[in-house]
C-alpha cells in the first residue's frame, strides 16, 4: 500500500463527466467558437514566440497583467492584477496566502462546488453558512458566524454559482466591515467569475477596491471571454495582495504561450464579448420558459439558470441527455443547472424540457423551509 | 496589516534575476530556439484548437500522456503518465497527495532550491542530509536518518543540480530497500529533469519501474527539450501513484493550448534532441578547460557544470556579468553554477573566465572538510 494521505484515500477525482453529446449546457462554457480574427491573432501570437521556447517565460507576466488592468479599468494597472492558470490556481495562491492550515474559510452555500476542493488542497478549514431562501445572504446569521468562527478567508460569489443570485455591493461593503477586526481581519475574496453577465447596472465590487485593501476580486477568461481552454484567472486587489501572490506562486506558472494567447484574446475583449447580449437574452428566455412550465427558477445574473424542485432531479437530468442535452446535476436537493446555449441550443434544451416536464414530479416545498434555519457547518478539509 | 499566513511575512519571491545580457547561461535552459519544422508544428497545433477555446480542455490530458508514455518507452503507456504545468506542479501534486502537514520530505543535500518551496507550499516538514564530500549520496547516513526521521516522501535528484552528479541504479534500488517499512514506507521521487544528458550508458531509473509501486520519476520539457517556455513537466509511475495525482489536482490545471503545443513538441522529440550531444560536448569543454583553469570542477552528467571554490563567489559571478555573461550564484559556499550555451555562448563565457581567474582568490579548501558531517537538518517549512 502506498503512503498515501488518509484524508485522499478512496476520494475520486473531481469534474463534471466529460460526454460527447450534441448539447453540453452543464460546465457553464460560451457555447460561440472564437471568431476568425481570434482565432488568427491567438495563431499569430503563438508563432511570434515558438522559436523562443528554449527559454523560461516572463516570470511576473507583465503584459498580460497589464492588459488585463486596462480591460477591468477603474484605473488599476499590473500591480492591482495576478494571474493564474484558471481561477483554480488563483485561488489555490490565495488560499495559501491567508488560509492554510490551523484557518478558516467561510462561504455562503449553495455555492461553487470547487471551494471546498481549495480548502482541502491547502489543508484550511471550510466553513459555509446557508443562504437565504431566495439565496441571498443573511447578514445578521454572517455576524454571528463571524465572532463564532472568525475566519480568515470570506469567499462572496456573485453572481452565485449554482444560484445566479448577485449580491448588492451594499452586502459587500457590509461584510467588509463585518470582517474589519484588527489582527483578526479577514481577507473578502468576491469571485466574480460569472460578473460580465450580470443584468446591466449590476455594479462590480472593483468599485469597493480603492479603500478596500482586504478586498480581493477574482475573475476569469472561461466565461464570457469564452476562453475556458485557455486557463486562465485573474484577481484585481490592492498591490500588497499581488506581492504575496508572487511568494506563494512557483516560478514560471503561467507558460510563454498562456500568456501571448491570452494577451491576444485581451486584445480582442469587444469582439469576445459581442456574444454576452445574445448569451444574456438566451438565459433570460430560459427563466421565463421553465416558468411558464410551472418550474421554480432562481434570478439569475449569470449565464446559466438554476431550476427544479424536482423529486427524482437525476431522472430528469438523464431523460435529457437520452435527447442529446447533457445539463448538471448540481446545487440543492431537487434543482438542476443549466448553461446558456446559443439560440439552437436553448431551443433543443426547451423542446426537451416540454417533453419532459409533464411527467416530472415537483418537490413539495412547503415541508421543507425549516432545513435552510441558518446554520454553521464545518468540514476540516 | 492583511492577514498574510506569519510564515510568508517578508519573504521574496522565488527566482533567480531575469536579466537580458547577450549570454545567459544561468537557467540550465536549452540554449538553441526550436527549429522552423517545431515552430510549423506548434503555430498549427494552436490554429487547429483556438475555434474551440471556448470548450473547457480535456481534463485527463490523455493524448499529451500517451505520447510522453511513447517517448520514454519501458513498456509505459499513459496510465503510468502524469503531466502538469512544469515540474512545479507535478511535484507539488506528489507532495499534496503523499507528505503536507506533519508529514516529512527528505533530500540530500546540496540539490534544487525548489524542494524547500514545494515543501513550504504544502507544510510539509523538510528535512535534508548532506551528501559526501563527492556529492555522492552517503547509504548509512541515509538509513540512519529514515530510521530516526521517518520521511514519508524522498527526492532523489539524478543528475543532480547544482552538482551535476548522476547516482547509480544500485545505490536508488538500495534506497527504495531501506525505505520499505510496510505502514511507513516512504515514496521515493527521482527527479531526472536533466537525464538526457547524462553521458552514455548512465542507466535511467525508468529501469526499476516495474517492481517498485513507491518509485516515481520526474522528468520535464524545460531542458533537454527545450521547451522551458511551455511548461509542462511529467512523471512515470505505477497507474495507483497517478490515479492519486487525479484527485489532488484541480480540474482543468493543463490547458487545451498546453496540451496541443507540448504534443507537437514531444512528437518532434527527434529533431529537439538533435542539440543534447552538442551540450554535453560543450560541457564536457567547459569541465576540461575550467580544470586547466586550476579551479575545482564537480563530474557532470547534466547541462551545467558547478565550480569553485572562490573566496568571493559573488564577486566572480559579477565580474562575468559586466562582460555580459549571467550565470547563477548557486550551491554551496564558494561554487557557481553555468549552463552549458552554444559553442559561442560556451567561447564567450570561457573566455571572461580566463580574464577574470588570474585574479580570483581561491578558497583553502584543506580547512573545510569538517562542515561536511552528516548531519540531518530540518525546517518546518
Amino acid at each position: 500500500m502506498l503512503p498515501v494521505r488518509p484524508e485522499l484515500v478512496g476520494q475520486e477525482p473531481y469534474g463534471a463527466p466529460q460526454l460527447d453529446v450534441p448539447v453540453r449546457l452543464n460546465v457553464n462554457e460560451n457555447p460561440f467558437p472564437l471568431p476568425p480574427v481570434v482565432v488568427d491573432a491567438v495563431t499569430e501570437a503563438t508563432r511570434g514566440l515558438a522559436a523562443g521556447l528554449n527559454r523560461y517565460p516572463d516570470r511576473d507576466a507583465v503584459a498580460l497583467r497589464r492588459r488585463l488592468a486596462g480591460y477591468l479599468g477603474h484605473g488599476l494597472d499590473e500591480r492591482h492584477i495576478w494571474a493564474a492558470n484558471g481561477s483554480n490556481e488563483v485561488m489555490t495562491h490565495l488560499l495559501q496566502a491567508f488560509a492554510g492550515p490551523g484557518r478558516r474559510v467561510l462561504t455562503f452555500t449553495p455555492t461553487y462546488s470547487m471551494y471546498p476542493e481549495y480548502a482541502r488542497n491547502t489543508w484550511s478549514d471550510y466553513v459555509t453558512l446557508p443562504r437565504c431562501e431566495d439565496f441571498s445572504i443573511d447578514l445578521d446569521a454572517f455576524e454571528a458566524a463571524v465572532g463564532q468562527e472568525m475566519p480568515h478567508v470570506v469567499i462572496v460569489t456573485t453572481p452565485n454559482n449554482p444560484t445566479g443570485t448577485a449580491t448588492p455591493l451594499e452586502v459587500i461593503a457590509r461584510i467588509l466591515e463585518i470582517t474589519e477586526n484588527g489582527e483578526a481581519s479577514a481577507m473578502v475574496i468576491v469571485d466574480e467569475a460569472y460578473q460580465e453577465f450580470a443584468r446591466p447596472g449590476t455594479a462590480s465590487a472593483l468599485d469597493l477596491l480603492e479603500d478596500n485593501p482586504r478586498l480581493v476580486v477574482t475573475r476569469t477568461m472561461s466565461k464570457a471571454f469564452g476562453f475556458a481552454g485557455g486557463r486562465l484567472g485573474y484577481l484585481a486587489a490592492a498591490p500588497e495582495v499581488v506581492d504575496v501572490c508572487r511568494v506563494v506562486r512557483l516560478p514560471y506558472h503561467l507558460s510563454a504561450v498562456t500568456q501571448a494567447v491570452a494577451s491576444a484574446a485581451v486584445d480582442h475583449a469587444d469582439v469576445l464579448m459581442g456574444q454576452v447580449a445574445e448569451l444574456r437574452a438566451q438565459r433570460d428566455r430560459m427563466e421565463a420558459e421553465l416558468r411558464g412550465m410551472g418550474l421554480e427558477v432562481a434570478e439569475s445574473d449569470a449565464n446559466f439558470v438554476l431550476f427544479g424542485r424536482f423529486e427524482d432531479r437525476h431522472a430528469v437530468w438523464a431523460d435529457l441527455l437520452e435527447r442529446g442535452v447533457l445539463i448538471r446535476e448540481v446545487g440543492p436537493p431537487g434543482w438542476l443547472r443549466v448553461s446558456a446555449g446559443t439560440p439552437e441550443e436553448t431551443d433543443a434544451f426547451l423542446r426537451a424540457m416540454s417533453e419532459i416536464v409533464p411527467d416530472a414530479v415537483l418537490m413539495d416545498t412547503a415541508v421543507m423551509t425549516d432545513e435552510a434555519a441558518a446554520q454553521v457547518n464545518r468540514s476540516n478539509a
